[in-house]
């Protein structure tokens, strides 16, 4: 295996025109030759993880002396069982059905016209992304998978790792029958360098944003290149009237506490009134047990007063207005009683994202009512929000969770980062 | 039947507020119910067929009177033929299956979690367009059998004829199970009314343009709302090698001439250099004789000096580094001679504009690598780019053809007026 030498210093567009040639010979490869590129990276990340460790080191070493908060230490450190973990997923991508070739749909027309409709890579995809470095491996092994060459922009705080992990993957790919242009960092450190690469429509084909609010809007209003946009989870868990409490609040308690980071925990809880005063009680003791502070409304706040406080401290806050659409990625829930399953849709459609939302009940025509009138790219019916997830639901891993409904929606897997091509085959035809 | 009353005046935002209502009205409907609103339509059109083309009458008078082109005439006029030939597409696509609710993909999670991802309409949808009333049929159909709501822009010259269309068609959705909403004009007939369109993001859910490149620059540059574009076709006929002579000559006029304004037109003829002597002086006459103008390269000049001119005239002009590039829409083509499958490969990558290409071979491994390696949203092996249509290819009509790559490419119909939804159903799974 070559030694890991940096790459030659380029401009955005350079790179991207080198993509560009990458992804041309990548239409060409075949899937067994991309999951043997993929294994070689799975491979390299093994042999190869104490110089990606010691590169981490380097950043973390950066962002404390820098006093940078705990969480964003957190996010940045990669650990060896991390490490293992982005292998396995690695693995297990190469392990799954070639997206590319796929015939999604075909006929014969009456002149004898054959018609096929055919997955084919999108080409060039630019990744933007903040904090984990794990998603510059996890969007390299997608778009390799795909046969897509990558462009890779993560937060300048993973400098270090996100060169030593791309350094490693470009290496492992170059003994392939891929090139190493696939995966290509994008050069520079400074924001001029994301500027240029959002002006590049042509030779990009898709921007995806992953982070936070500002840099997805930011992606969204200013790139010329097509997005997909990743997006705000207020997620839903609205509790109906004929429902099994036990159910009802392990749901919630998944939902709401094993993650409250990430876009797919819950936000808002919403409450039958009917069941109100036999399930209330519960879920708010059981709540401030796992220490997440409600945000209620009037009839939330009643309730509270009949459940005993651990420490002194109110169980309950009252909610203002603005708690309906927050996304607190926290400890954090607001709680509302309504009174029927239509003002739980209501109360969903003004403050939802249209990422996931959750039903629990046993009613099979609440159910159907609840799926059919909201529009959100997950909706679940007795299992918890945190479903919407790309490794959950089998997509190997994902490059993020899409809100819009453009191309794609929700997790976004390999199928995400193809398009199609109508192919014709005929004898002659002309009528 | 009610009578055909104007809608009360409303700013745009209104008719996007009243789309949204409407919206989502639609998505509880069923595929019949949405059918039998088509139907109702495709009466309408019939029954009401004079008030229509009185209509368009009063358009066609207000155009000669501007001293209008006769090919804007022609465009905006709408014939007895062609209202029953709308009415007949309107039963053709009531008579298709329904989009809406088909299951894309499902399993089941080692858990016990059902994961079903299923079709669901996109919401409102804006359609700006210039010249031909039957847009304004043709996507108000495409979104009513999608479950969407249509608001229609068309061109400030057809505006008694979109207005009379669109008059009848809400009257006659009005007598069904769907809310007349369902199919609105946007208010307004000048510019502001479309800027103001544009910028309607979260209530406008996708904007598609259908017209020059003008309007389709414009939107996609302007709009915040999401656009699918449809785009400029530089169209190729690649004649190879292995090639039966008759046939790549049949494809070759019909591509360029059986209507030349279109974008599956053909623009350029590459011929592959071992069969150029026998195929190009052939090409030529049959050109010349249906009155297309050939813009040749050095060698197709060349082969013209063996062409018997009919009326003195030249046949090949020189052509300029330009008309690789150009979509003339008229009775002009570009030719060149190519040394090799590969060249022809590297001449459409350079010059195509991704839309559609098309090669003549008899050679099974020259037909797979063109399919392969060219990126572009329809490939056909020995059959005409005229093809590349949504009616043709068995979608009903069309809504235009997309040259982008992400969501919708190719020929538009109902699938590309939906989106999907993920639907998870468990027994309570947290894990």
């Amino acid at each position: 295996m070559s030694t890991s030498t940096p790459v030659a210093a380029k401009t955005v567009r350079e790179a991207a025109e080198a993509a560009r040639v990458a992804a041309a010979r990548l239409a060409a490869t075949t899937g067994a030759e991309r999951d043997s590129a993929l294994r070689a990276i799975a491979g390299a990340l093994t042999d190869r993880a104490p110089e990606i460790l010691a590169a981490n080191k380097r950043d973390m070493d950066d962002a404390r002396a820098a006093g940078r908060p705990q969480a964003v230490l957190d996010r940045l450190a990669v650990s060896d069982c991390q490490l293992a973990g982005l292998t396995d997923m690695t693995r297990g991508v190469a392990a799954m059905a070639d997206p590319v070739g796929t015939v999604t749909s075909g006929s014969v027309l009456p002149n004898g016209l054959e018609v096929r409709q055919i997955r084919v890579p999108l080409g060039v995809v630019g990744m933007i992304y903040e904090g984990r470095p794990n998603v510059t491996v996890d969007a390299a092994v997608l778009c390799v998978k795909s046969g897509n060459a990558a462009l890779l922009r993560g937060s300048s705080a993973a400098r270090h790792t996100n060169a030593a992990l791309i350094a490693v993957m470009r290496d492992a790919v170059a003994e392939t029958a891929l090139p190493a242009d696939a995966i290509q960092g994008v050069p520079g450190d400074t924001h001029a360098s994301v500027t240029e690469l959002m002006a590049l429509r042509g030779l990009v084909d898709v921007l995806i944003p992953r982070g936070g609010r500002e840099l997805i809007e930011t992606t969204v209003r200013e790139a010329a290149v097509p997005v997909i946009e990743t997006g705000v989870g207020n997620c839903h868990v609205y509790v109906d009237e004929h429902t099994d409490m036990e159910r009802a609040l392990s749901i919630l308690i998944n939902a709401k506490t094993q993650r409250p980071s990430v876009c797919n925990a819950a936000e808002t809880l919403l409450v039958h009134e009917a069941v109100a005063p036999a399930f209330l009680p519960r879920a708010l003791a059981e709540l401030a047990r796992h220490g997440v502070t409600v945000h209620g409304d009037a009839r939330v706040l009643a309730a509270a007063s009949a459940v005993p406080s651990a420490a002194g401290e109110p169980v309950v806050v009252a909610a203002t207005e603005e708690d309906w659409d927050r996304e607190y990625l926290a400890a954090d829930i607001a709680v509302a009683v309504v009174d029927s399953l239509d003002s739980a849709v209501e109360h969903i459609r003004r403050h939802g994202t249209g990422h996931t939302e959750a039903i629990v009940t046993e009613s099979q025509s609440a159910a159907r009512r609840f799926v059919l009138a909201l529009d959100t790219a997950v909706v679940a019916v007795n299992a918890s929000t945190r479903f919407a997830d790309g490794g959950e639901l089998g997509l190997g891993t994902e490059l993020g969770i899409s809100t819009q409904k453009l191309h794609a929606r929700g997790p976004m897997g390999v199928i995400a980062l193809t398009t199609t091509k109508y192919v014709l085959v005929g004898d002659g035809q002309i009528r």
